[in-house]
């Protein structure tokens, strides 16, 4: 028993060197989640009519039943066109240095924002378009102007972007792991715990640490091996190179944060393998060389399932948004 | 005030003859609201992975956050499909007669089923891959076992169906309207009691009756002119002609259930109205040959919006679905 505790201690002091518990949210000085900005960004988040064909909404790709993703390998957005990459999960996505799989958004606001041009997304043609979207909705343009005082045209995509970003800032999932870090031993079982001795002494901690468990850095897919001879990649995705042309981007991505990992399957920036445990497998062998055994995936699986917190109300609770032409006016 | 305290009385007893408030819940003694069943069913709804491509659920076309429908003119199925109707909501609609605009569907629980080989809706090729998909989710088999015990391949498009079915059975929606014809007179603004007193003598209450407000009959939409010479309907639709080759069913539909109807534009078989005001203008028109002013439309609105009511919990806030591949278990 005093064993037990001792040995407790040392992996718990071992992984505070390496991670930290959630915020309570994740506003900064610049992007604060003031209330009438998250209230309003999340109708935008759930609403489809700003889209170009009406169907697709944040919620399309970022679904609260399934964990703020969309369970598909690469996103499907307006007019059935599908995106170059896997959509990951919504939640605590502001924790990570960037945004997108390559980096090429610089936080959840520019992603949002972005997104109503996004061919594979909303798809508006331009942003004189989603303004008169925006303002043909009934509600949104007082909600605008309170979210965004002194403004003197609060409706603009880049509010759009920055009230989406500050509901997301608000979508924290606490999770039993975190409960471990601030000093609950009991929160992790002793398999999870094996699999956080693993998580650290295996090397998988070197990418995936801090707050996100990942999110804060870029990497190249594929330090030991080829990654597309060990998963399904078609086709093979050069990654950061496409966007910068430097050859010392090739293949590299940014290392994604693990938090609800085990609920937001498929894997990888093209979501190109099925489960989590094969996905495990192949990160231990391209990025470190190592070939684990069953019983050391199955340890590491369950150190990844204590990333999972329970969905935010504010998440799971879809809001009311205002129906078109609501009243008695004239059309 | 005793004479206002007469005319309500005199109002709501005239109201009871034609309207019934909501039950609690829209069992029947063949589809019942179990709860394994309704909790399954609630699942079902908000799973886009049984769906050709993984990217439609009985929520794309009912949203909660659209009050139920979709805000399509009409509605957006797998591959980017387009139905030949507009999508009511699902509130409220197991009320009804017959599922579908063209009552060619018996009820709720048989259009979620062909809903799943639907071209326009889930795009399955059979019911084989339908049961294939549910069989490869973790969860569900076991969950199909529990709502349909007794039944020794429970997993099925039928059960899927009833699963279904019996949670719409429990998306109630009680309104002021339902609380004045149980009389609280005061849950009824003056102006929607006029427009609830023009909405009997008019003539609207003929086809829109019962507990639904409609939903219980089909009738020919434009009695008096051609319904397509004052909508934007665009080809023409036939209605029920289509289905049974009967010239009198040539532009006979349901009469749609009025309920939240001030939630869920555009309006018509096609969506082919994008106002309330304009809908109710075209409806004393066509169907009774009256050209209402507008203090008359504005209290008609009136009363339709006080059909509205919140939305069920069970309706409002999202499942968890279990991901595919959940755990450690080789793939």
């Amino acid at each position: 028993m005093v064993q037990d505790s001792g040995a407790e201690a040392t992996l718990v002091d071992k992984a505070k060197q390496f991670f930290k518990p959630l915020p309570q949210d994740m506003a900064t000085a610049e992007f604060a989640t003031l209330a009438p900005r998250v209230e309003l960004g999340k109708k935008l988040f759930f609403d489809p009519r700003l889209s170009a064909d009406g169907t697709v909404s944040c919620a399309t790709c970022h679904r609260p039943a399934l964990c703020g993703t969309d369970a598909l390998p690469k996103s499907i957005g307006v007019e059935h066109r599908m995106s170059a990459r896997n959509a990951p999960t919504v939640l605590n996505a502001a924790l990570q240095f960037k945004a997108h799989w390559i980096g090429e958004r610089a936080n959840v606001e520019e992603q949002a924002m972005k997104s109503l041009l996004g061919q594979a997304s909303f798809g508006n043609p331009d942003n004189a378009a989603v303004i008169r979207k925006i303002k043909a909705l009934p509600g949104y343009a007082d909600e605008f102007a309170q979210a965004f005082p002194n403004e003197k045209e609060p409706v603009q995509p880049e509010n759009w972007g920055r009230a989406i970003g500050a509901y997301e800032r608000t979508l924290v999932t606490s999770s039993p792991f975190d409960a471990y870090l601030k000093g609950d031993a009991k929160a992790l079982t002793s398999q999870a715990q094996a699999g956080l001795k693993l998580f650290i002494d295996v090397g998988c901690v070197s990418c995936h640490n801090g707050v996100a468990v990942g999110g804060a850095a870029f990497r190249k897919f594929g330090v030991v091996g080829d990654y597309w001879k060990e998963t399904a990649s078609q086709p093979i995705d050069e990654g950061r190179y496409k966007e910068t042309q430097d050859p010392a981007d090739k293949y590299v991505f940014k290392v994604p944060s693990l938090r609800n990992v085990s609920m937001t399957p498929p894997y990888f920036h093209d979501g190109s393998v099925a489960t989590l445990p094969q996905a495990v497998r192949i990160m231990a062998k391209v990025q470190l060389g190592e070939t684990l055994t069953e019983g050391e995936v199955n340890d590491l699986v369950a150190f990844l399932q204590s990333l999972t917190g329970p969905l935010p109300k504010k998440f799971a609770t879809e809001p009311v948004l205002a129906p078109q032409a609501f009243g008695a006016t004239q059309p």
